[in-house]
C-alpha cells in the first residue's frame, strides 16, 4: 500500500498474526490503507506507548489492537491517544479468551476500548471501516454493498441447504 | 438541544435510564447533539428495526445501545445500519451482566458491535465523541483537554491521599 | 415432505447444519412435516423478521431456532411471532456455548424462548412434538412409545454392560 | 378457578413462591385455569413422580416447574410425562442461579425441558399460553393483543422519558 | 464377584463407562464386592427410583452415581434412599462438566450427595472404601497401606525425576 | 455432650461458625456426639495436621471440614487420615464460593473429599449420620423418620400454599 | 515515616484506598517504610510509567499495585521495572473481581505479576515483608513471630468457640 | 549445579514436569542454583510439610510450587515457611485451570501465595530471579539485559512480520 495508513493494526505477539491477519485482509478488500506491527504492552511498553502517542500525527484515524491472556494492549493504546481504539480479545489462553475479553472490555471511566468478539479481527476491520465511512461517501457505499451481499449470501445458503 | 442529533442513545427499557443517562450527560458536556429513546429488540422489534434503518437518513453518525440480560438491542442496531454501533451491556440480571456482556460482544462476522464495559454508558459516549472528533478539530481539541484533565485529576487525588 | 410444514427449523448459518440436522431427522421420524432454512438475525435481519412474522399465516405451529455466539436468532423469532419458539444454543464459540446459552435463554419479560441444552437439536424436536401432540392423539401415542423405548434401551444397555 | 386446570405450576419449596406467583398471575390474566403446588424432587420424590405421571390423566396440558440450586424438579417432570415441561431456574443460591440454570437446561437426549430465564416465571406462563393458543383462537387473539400492548408500552415509555 | 455387593455403581449412560469403570476396578482392588449398572434419571426414572428404594434391602451400603450434563442421577439416588450416595460429575458436555458438578453438588437441605471431583470415579471408590472401613478393621488396614503406598510412590517419583 | 465424639467438626476460622453451627445442631438432633473446633490449614497447619492424624485414635468416625476462599482445610484432613472427610465450601469470598467449591471438590486421585453444597453444613451432618447409620440400626431408623418427615412437610406446605 | 520507602503502594483510583489502606497498615506494623500514591494505567499512563521506571533509583525494592475492573496497573508496573511487582485485584466491578483477577494474573512470558487474592492488600504487604526479610534478619524474626502468633490466635479462637 | 540451591521447585505430580521444567530452565539460564522435586499436598502431606519447614535452614530463599486441580501445594508451602512462595496453577483439569487458579490465589489473611498465570512456570522463575536480584547486583544487571532483550525481540518480530 502506498497511501498513508488510516488504520493501525497492532498485536501483542507475532503468534497473534493468524487471527489479526483477517483485519488486514478485510481492510484491504475495502481499499483502506493500513499498517500492521507488533508491540507488547508488557515486553515493549515504550514501543507500545510511542505507537499510541504518535498515532494522530502519523495520520492514523483508528487503531485495532489484538492480544490474548491479560490483554492490556488495547488499553495501553486507549490510554495513549484520543483516537478510537478497537480491541480484539484473542482466545489463546487455557481459559479460552475469557481473560482476554474481560481485560479488554472492562476499561475505567474516560478510556473506552471498542471491544469486538473473541478472535473477531474481521469485525474489528468492519468497525474501522464503518467509522471511516462516516465521512467518506464512497466507503459508505461499499459498506452498504457489503451488507446487502451478506444478506444475499444467507439467502443463497438457504437455497443450497442440503439435508 | 436544537441541533440535529449526531448520536442516538437507545435503551431496551426505561429502567436502564439510570445507567444510560450518563451517556447523555457526557455527550452534552462535549456539546454533541443527541437524542435518547426506548426501543426493545424483543417487545418492539419493528420500532427497533426502524430506528436502525432510518438512522443514517435522520443524520445520526453513531448509535449507542444499552440493554441487560440477553442484550440483543445493540445487535439489532448493528444488523439494521452501517453506522458504528456502540453496545453498553447492563448488569441488571442475577448473573451481574455476564449474560449481557456476552450477548452484546460475541457478534457474528460482518456485523460488529463496539462493546464497552458493564454499565459503562459514560465510556460509550466518550467513544462516540472520539469517532466524531476524527473529522471535527474542535471536538478533537476538547478530547485532548478531557484526557489531560483526567491525568491532572489523578495527580490531585494522589496529593490529597489521606491515610 | 408434501404436507404443510408444522415446524420451522431456522439456523443462523449453514455451518450450524451439523447440529440442526438432528432436529429435522427427529421430526421426520415422528412424521411431523417441517421446513428448514437459514436466516441470520444480524446478516439478514429482514429475512429473519419476515420468517417470524409470516410463520402463523404459513401454517407453522412451532419454530426451532439454532445459533451460536451472541445467539439472537431465537429471540428475533420470539419477538416477531406469538408462536412458541424453541431455542438451540450452539457451542461453536471459544467459550463453548456459554455465550449462546445466555443469549438465548435470558429473554426479557413477555417474550420467552423455550431453551434446550447446548447443541440439543434433537431435544428441540422432541419438545416440538410434545407441543403438537397435545391435540394430536396419534402423536401423543407415538411419544409414549418413544418414552417407553428409551427406558427399554437403558435396560438393554445395563444388561450388555461389559466390564 | 372452577375450570379443570390446564397448566400445573409446581415448585421445589414454598420459598420459591415469591418468584412462581408471577406465573399464576399471568395465567390468570389470560383466563387460563391452573393449579399450583409444592413438590420437591429430592425431599418428596414420590410426590413429584406422581405429579408428573398423573398429569395427562388429570387434564393438564403443560407443566411449569420452578426450582433453585441443583434444580432437578423440571427434569423429574420431563422424565415422568410426555407433556411439555417448562423449567424456571431460580437464582436463590450463592452462585445466583448459574447452578439452577445449568441443572434445568442441560437435559439428556429424549427428555427436553423448555427452559426460560432466571426467575422468569412470568415468561414461563406466556410460553404456556403460546402453546395452548395453538389450538385456541381466542387465546391466540389475546396473545396478539398482549404483544401489541407491549410494543405500545415501549412507545409510551419512550415518550415519557425524562432526562 | 460372588459376595453380596456392598457398593452399587450406577451411571446415566453406557457412554459413561470409560469413566465409571475406574470405580469398579478400585473397589475390586480392595476386595469390596460391587454391582454396576445403567439407570437414567430422565430416560428410565422408574428404574432409577427402584434402584434407590431397593438398595438397603438388597444389602448395599453405599451408592456411587456418575452422570454428565444436568447430572441428576446422584440426586435421584439420594432422594430415594438413606444410604450415603457418592456423586461423580462427568465432564462430557461442552461446558466441561461445570454443569454436571453444580447439578450434583448443590443439593437442597436434607438430601446430601457426597460429591467428588470431575470424572473422579476412582476417588468415589476410595470414599466408599473409607466408609465401609469404619467398621471393617481389615479394610481399614488396607486403606492405611494404600495411603502409605501413595506417599512412597511420590517419593519414588521425586527420586526418578529427570530434568 | 459426654459421649466420645464420633464426628469432628472443624472450620478454618471462627467467622465460619454461623454456617458450621448448623452441622452441630443437626448432629445433636440425631443424638450423635460430636466435637467442634477451629483449625486453619494455612495459619495453623500443624494443628490441622495433628487434628487429622489423631482423629482415628480419638475415636472419630467422620470429619466435617468447612472453609471459604482457597478452601484447603478439608483436603488437609483427607490427606492426614483414612476416615471419610466431608467438605463444606463456604460462600464468604467475593466470588461467592465458586473458589471454595472448586478448591474443596477437585481433589487428586487417592484422596477424596465428600463435598456438599455451598454453606450446606446441615447436609454435611446428614451425610455423616447416613454413614454412621450403616452400622447403627437405631440411627438408620431415625434417618428414615427424618426422610418421611421431609416428605410430609412438603405436603403440608403444598396444602398451606397461599396465593 | 522518615526512612526511604522500600515498598511503593500504588492504586488505580482513590476509591481503592479502602482496600489498599490495609497494605500500608501492615507494612507500618512491621516497621517497613513505604510510600502510597495514585496512578492510573489508563487515565495517567505517563505517571504510571514514570512511577515504574523510577522505582529502582528511588530505592524501592517492591511495588504493590491494586486495581479493579480491567486491572492493568500491576502489569504496567511489571512492564516498567525489574523489581518484583505484587498485584492486588480489587472486587469493585459487577463481576466481583473475576475481571480484575484475570487481568492481573494472566501476564505474558517474561513479565510476571505476583498476584494475591481478591482485595488481599494485607497479604500483598506480608508478601513484600517476606521478600525484604530474605536479607534482613530482624524482619525475618518478626515474620516468624507473626506466623506463630497466627497459630496461637487460631488456638485461642478454638478455645473460645461458643455454640 | 554444585552451589547450594536458592530456589526450590516443587510440583504435585511428576506429570506436572512438562510445565515446571520451564522454571528450572529459566533459573539455569540466569545461573541461579535450584533444586526440583515432587511432593503432594494430599498424597504425601508430611513430605510436603517437611519440605516447607526445612526450607530456610537448607538455604532456600524462594519456593516455586506448581499444581493442578484443587491446587493446595503452594498453600501448604506458604503455611509452613516465611519464605516467599510462588504458585503456578496448572491447567490440567477439565475446567482448564480455573480450579487451580482459584485454589492457589485465594489464600486467607496472613499467608500469601505469589500467584502467576496458568502454566506460567517461566514467569515464576523470573519472579524468583527478581526477588533474588534485589540484593545481587549481578543478577539485577542480568534482569535488565533480559528485559531489554525482550523489547528488542518484539521489534525484530515487528520487522519480520510477513502478511
Amino acid at each position: 500500500m502506498t497511501d498513508t495508513p488510516l488504520v493501525g493494526i497492532v498485536m501483542g505477539s507475532d503468534s497473534d498474526l493468524t487471527v489479526m491477519r483477517q483485519a488486514a485482509e478485510t481492510l484491504a478488500s475495502f481499499g483502506v490503507p493500513y499498517e500492521i506491527t507488533v508491540a507488547s504492552a508488557h515486553r515493549s511498553p515504550e514501543r507500545a506507548a510511542n505507537y499510541a502517542s504518535s498515532a494522530i500525527n502519523r495520520g492514523l484515524k483508528v487503531i485495532i489492537a489484538g492480544a490474548g491472556w491479560a490483554a492490556h494492549l488495547a488499553g495501553v493504546m486507549a490510554g495513549g491517544t484520543t483516537l478510537p481504539v478497537i480491541g480484539v480479545p484473542i482466545s489463546s489462553s487455557p481459559l479460552k479468551g475469557l481473560d482476554a475479553l474481560l481485560a479488554t472490555v472492562q476499561m475505567p471511566p474516560g478510556v473506552p476500548v471498542a471491544t469486538v468478539g473473541l478472535d473477531a479481527a474481521n469485525n474489528a476491520a468492519i468497525l474501522a471501516v464503518q467509522i471511516l465511512a462516516l465521512f467518506d461517501p464512497q466507503l459508505a457505499q461499499a459498506l452498504l454493498a457489503y451488507k446487502e451481499n451478506m444478506a444475499k449470501k444467507v439467502q443463497e445458503k438457504a437455497q443450497n441447504l442440503k439435508i
